[in-house]
């Protein structure tokens, strides 16, 4: 478990990188190297309902953060999550392909019935199987199963920044419907 | 002059809000109280153009942060900053107004002739007169100024989410010609 009681000063917040989240955090997990401060919790098989995140993640703004293994289908009480779109590849900032991030949405219900899609989503990150990045890694690579570990960024699309891009395309849509309108009766 | 090399870990990043930037920032800096850590350097008058803060603001991403006293007038080598639209009131957690911030567009030129308005914006953030936080500043309200000090923000339009939201708004403008375009041409 991630140590939730580190205090930053005001103006300071947790707000990784795609690179960082996966070349400092999701690496140094795999490669079993601790990670100070330690903020983010391992939440193993993570069969939580998005909404119970709360106390469990590490949480900052209205994005969860967790460690949890691998696996193909994550089922949780109350549902599941399913991938949306295709997988894109993470970049360190010098171009070497690091990992990859994989897109998924809540589904309330069971996934054999087929559920209803709710707004959560979570951004699942992983390492390349071959990822090393030193060394001792290298070393250790024969031992250690890159594939094993993935770190999850939990969010409501309700909360996010892309909301208030689709309020705003809304905006544009909605006075446009009115030039559509302006035109009709011009004619 | 703030301490500008302190080390975050991998993940952390300076996203103050508003009520921060004003309530701990502004606040502590007028009450002479000191900040850890003491990352806003002052820049005085700041005669300093945009593209020169580097090195000399606190930068993280692509916003610069600083202290200045305020001023009417704000002249830099190449032009000066004149306030667009109206200022703000900024309020905290608890509803309380705390402070105002105006927005500043930079122009190339003299200001006596009219410059060309340039894409560098300043949130200048500025404590009401009244304010004070506790009782030892109550105290000392009557030698401090509280109008003295601003705290800023400076950006480029260009590097910020809301030129992205723009780039969005203009994909749907576009699109919406094709479409009158097409009414257009059924008629």
């Amino acid at each position: 478990m991630g140590d939730n009681n580190f205090n930053l000063p005001p103006g300071f917040r947790f707000y990784p990188t795609d690179e960082e989240l996966v070349v400092h955090f999701l690496h140094r997990k795999a490669d079993l190297l601790p990670c100070h401060p330690d903020v983010i919790p391992d939440l193993d098989l993570y069969p939580i309902d998005p909404w119970d995140l709360d106390g469990k993640a590490m949480v900052e703004g209205k994005k969860w953060y967790f460690y949890s293994r691998r696996t193909k289908a994550r089922i949780s009480e109350s549902g599941y999550w399913q991938p949306i779109g295709v997988e894109e590849p993470i970049y360190s900032s010098c171009g070497k392909k690091v990992g990859m991030k994989k897109y998924c949405a809540f589904y309330i219900g069971d996934p054999s019935e087929g559920g209803a899609r709710t707004n959560w989503i979570m951004q699942e990150y992983r390492l390349l199987s071959s990822n090393s990045t030193n060394k001792s890694s290298r070393k250790k690579s024969s031992k250690i199963d890159y594939s094993k570990w993935v770190v999850c960024q939990v969010y409501n699309e309700d909360d996010d920044d892309n909301s208030k891009e689709l309020s705003c395309l809304d905006e544009v849509l909605l006075s446009m419907d009115d030039d559509l309108d302006e035109i009709s009766w011009h004619n």
